[in-house]
């Protein structure tokens, strides 16, 4: 069965974006949870992954680190399962918004760390901030608009792209980030998922506690 | 025909990878070079892509930002290039080093920016720069040595991967980086690649100067 090492589910955002894409997919996989910034975590993440970092996915044999790279993996594995847009055009524009927020939005990730269990204003006005908000609003807007009839999610079916910007879902909730009406409703679409209510709980339950992500102390 | 949007060749390390991608895999297409950091240079991106960043790859109605999802686009669209590693297990591999190129390495892309002209030892000895380094030389010397006779790259034949740490090779030059003797060799022949003496001779010929990009000043 596929292993999925993940770390805290309050903070880990990379973590949230493959374990929330194989539940959406159906996919069983056996999940390992290795709390981070803790004694002895690096030690025990580089039993699995060769970077020391979370997520990272095991098959058999094959070990696969970094989230976009566990996508496109997974993307090949249940091709069923289109993980991916089915159109070229879609899928091309699935793979830049996602590779654009993997390599991207550091001022917003960085100011705006995830952290399940806060729920309070954002402390940084930042412009940079506002940038990052202003264009993931405007993807997110685009993209319900030309896809609504197709349904909730950003090509219309649930898929990477979705995934990959779960954790600012979260990070508009708890950072109390006011959307415009269709980014509101696509943002309390994914919140409702069962699967991330799972991941919510799990998260909030959590006692450990990361200090670089708590803000506000 | 496919049309390219890039930066600098002195300075842009993110247009390098899809445009070496492209000519390594001998697919043709056209290249539009905006100088970065003149007036004008974030609308005239603008008018390309949606991000205002490089590169971006236009195929007629189709628009592709990010190197990395220019890529994945490429390698479905020419599969017979096979940009891909064609084994499963290391197209695996071959996705998470790039997508750890892609979002990772942040002080070494920081502290030792791409700057083909230059030709100096670094200045930043700091510890986090050394462990990217240390990272990038394991990388390359473990898949030199398993598969030294596939070819001279990465994974055998040149890949995807291959174009993403091409950027690499160019700093670990430019900033005089002493490398272990398979590190060494794979770097010699990515730069001795005449693509690669292309792209050098037209960004060391360049005269826009992009002042965050010259550390000595």
């Amino acid at each position: 069965m596929l292993k999925l090492i993940i770390g805290n589910k309050n903070y880990s955002s990379w973590s949230l974006r493959p374990w929330l894409l194989l539940k959406q997919a159906q996919i069983p996989f056996e999940e390992v949870l290795i709390p981070l910034y803790e004694a002895g975590s690096r030690e025990r993440t580089l039993a699995y992954s060769p970077t020391g970092k979370v997520p990272c996915l095991i098959d058999g044999d094959i070990v696969v680190w970094d989230s976009l790279a566990i996508s496109e993996y997974l993307a090949e594995c249940f091709p069923e399962r289109q993980l991916w847009p089915a159109a070229m055009a879609d899928r091309a524009e699935a793979r830049a918004i996602a590779a654009e927020m993997h390599a991207g939005f550091t001022y917003l990730r960085g100011q705006m760390p995830m952290n399940l269990r806060r729920e309070r204003p954002r402390l940084s006005k930042a412009p940079e901030v506002e940038q990052d908000i202003a264009r993931i609003i405007s993807i997110w807007s685009a993209l319900r608009q030309r896809h609504a009839g197709a349904g909730d999610f950003l090509f219309g079916s649930f898929s990477v792209a979705d995934a990959m910007y779960a954790p600012v879902v979260t990070r508009f909730k708890s950072y109390d980030v006011k959307l415009p009406a269709l980014a509101q409703q696509y943002a309390d679409t994914v919140l409702a998922l069962p699967a991330m209510q799972e991941w919510y709980a799990a998260g909030r339950a959590e006692s450990w506690r990361i200090a670089v992500s708590e803000l506000d102390d």
